[in-house]
């Protein structure tokens, strides 16, 4: 076994702390990464806090992960020691259902197993990336880039694949109108990657204080939802809404700002299910979705296409010993956009 | 003038009676049309009753007309005196804007003028079929084949239309697994249609006392949702869910139904706005979408489709001075599957 450092939740509602375990030794289609950088996402607050239910502790968090190869398994064919590499939200998947085997990994009947607070094949608890060194097989396990700071390209591995997947899905592009609500570690990358494709990006914010952020991320334009004005203004507008929110909040008020035809993809889940109104839906052929994360194939075209274009997450660095207190922020809203722990500090 | 004869419901909530009024004469691009079967919708009931707020009165109902052209007005190209031609839902809109432009009348953003219940472009309230005469301009008229039997060609202007449109919208065909909810009016003819595209096609009700019924009109497979192993054996493997159902009912239980990236396509309006779990859509990327009836283009080819493959509505006939009792008797969901009024009997 090898031993590694990390920072666990002892229990649910606890503080995190430094915590010591072993990962599974380096087998012939495994790699071995030096976790440089993990971004910190909302969900990991959500599972150190159980309010999904069924957490498994003690919790490494982190699915956001970069970092140097180490070591890599003798059958191992497209990774080298030295390169750099990332791993995403999950580490292992049934790889046989018909999702599995068209890419989509995320949706394996079977149940993909997380990057952590999920059992592997073994039924062991797995451990994500706060911590020093992650043992991944190379199927679940990304080429990065050296071109972008590394501490930027950590986010990208769940808030970058899960608003890039559906924007590829739905074919977003030139022409079409896009609205993104909350802007937050999610959707300040759906404004970065919308823009990118050529799509005229809309913030919706209950705050206009972020107007001056939203257009440095490449919005073009920013409305007031507390603003009655300017949402008549864009009702019936929008190609796509992309939901962002995991707070409580109304549908139907979205909903009516798209255009016919339109979509709303929700990518996050509010603690109670709202409603919606069937005529909202009908009287204009309007579609509401939902998208997870990505699968392998994506991400990495994911990558691959932020490294081209110079795209990182706006992350703040912390230490990890800042990790609660970051949540005590996050919470609060008060992270511009996402908050990456330097490894080094463990 | 043209004089008319008629049924209406003077007030909300007052039973039908004979009403006698009198229709524009006939323009340069009208075509008169002597009415001679008109279906009974369910929005019939709703608007009589005024369910859905702002009715006019006196109300002459009836949205799926079929009956011959008497009169064409000297600039009518398309049809011919002697033809047979029907009028759904609509009968006139803004002529200009995108909908319109794109043939997607029922979507108009200035406003569909509907049948009945509607007013027309010089502020007058429509009346509807359940009268002996109408008016309409060509542009909202459909051709109607002789071949079929009139009084089952009615309901496909409303009944039809409404579910053929989703049906070709989401390309339905071989391959597919449709699920049918709801086997009412709308509901029989999406097994039709859909059965007859080459679908899979699974009845869901609460009721097993329809599965005779629901396999004679084409369905391969009937669950009885009531019963928590059949929907097991469901979950998860439908393409396409077409939800007829206008009463209050749960989406969720639905939507766990569909498959990865399955489609739930309302139909109906259920008096209170179910709630949609977030989760649900996006743990298989499912999608919510709504259809309103159909343009005049797709509604000529869904009549042309009908024709060809010998596609009619299962009706009951009645004469017009029973309308008040088949209301009643539609409540109660005793009707297979569409009353139709011979107008003969005014």
């Amino acid at each position: 076994m090898i031993p590694v450092k990390g920072y666990a939740a002892p229990k649910a509602n606890i503080p995190l702390a430094p915590f010591k375990f072993d990962r599974r030794e380096v087998g012939p289609h495994d790699i071995q990464i030096d976790i440089k950088y993990c971004g910190v996402c909302h969900s990991d607050i959500h599972q150190v806090r159980d309010e999904w239910g069924g957490s498994i502790f003690p919790m490494v968090p982190g699915h956001e992960i970069v970092g140097t190869i180490t070591k890599v398994g003798s059958g191992v064919t497209k990774f080298k020691v030295g390169e750099t590499a990332g791993i995403g939200c999950f580490v292992d998947s049934c790889r046989h259902c018909p999702a599995c085997l068209a890419g989509l990994e995320q949706y394996c009947e079977v149940g993909m197993v997380a990057t952590y607070n999920g059992r592997d094949k073994e039924g062991q608890p797995t451990y994500g990336g706060y911590s020093n060194q992650i043992i991944v097989d190379e199927k679940y396990t990304l080429h990065i880039s050296d071109k972008l700071p590394l501490s930027g390209v950590a986010p990208l591995l769940c808030a970058g694949i899960t608003t890039y997947s559906p924007l590829m899905q739905w074919k977003v592009g030139k022409g079409h109108k896009v609205a993104v609500l909350g802007l937050g570690g999610l959707g300040h990358m759906a404004v970065k990657l919308a823009a990118s494709l050529g799509a005229e990006v809309t913030v919706l914010s209950t705050s206009a204080s972020k107007k001056v952020d939203a257009e440095k991320l490449g919005a073009h334009h920013f409305v007031v939802t507390s603003d009655a004005e300017q949402v008549k203004a864009v009702n019936n507008t929008f190609d796509f809404i992309i939901n962002t929110i995991s707070a409580q909040h109304e549908y139907n008020f979205y909903l009516q700002m798209l255009k016919l035809d339109g979509t709303m993809i929700l990518l996050g889940v509010p603690p109670e299910a709202p409603t919606v109104a069937a005529f909202n839906l009908i009287g204009k052929r309007r579609r509401l979705a939902g998208s997870l994360i990505g699968g392998i194939k994506e991400t990495q075209e994911m990558l691959d296409y932020c490294a081209e274009r110079g795209i990182t997450s706006d992350v703040e660095v912390i230490n990890i010993d800042y990790i609660n207190e970051a949540y005590e922020r996050m919470i609060k809203g008060d992270v511009r956009y996402r908050f990456v722990i330097d490894m080094a500090s463990l």
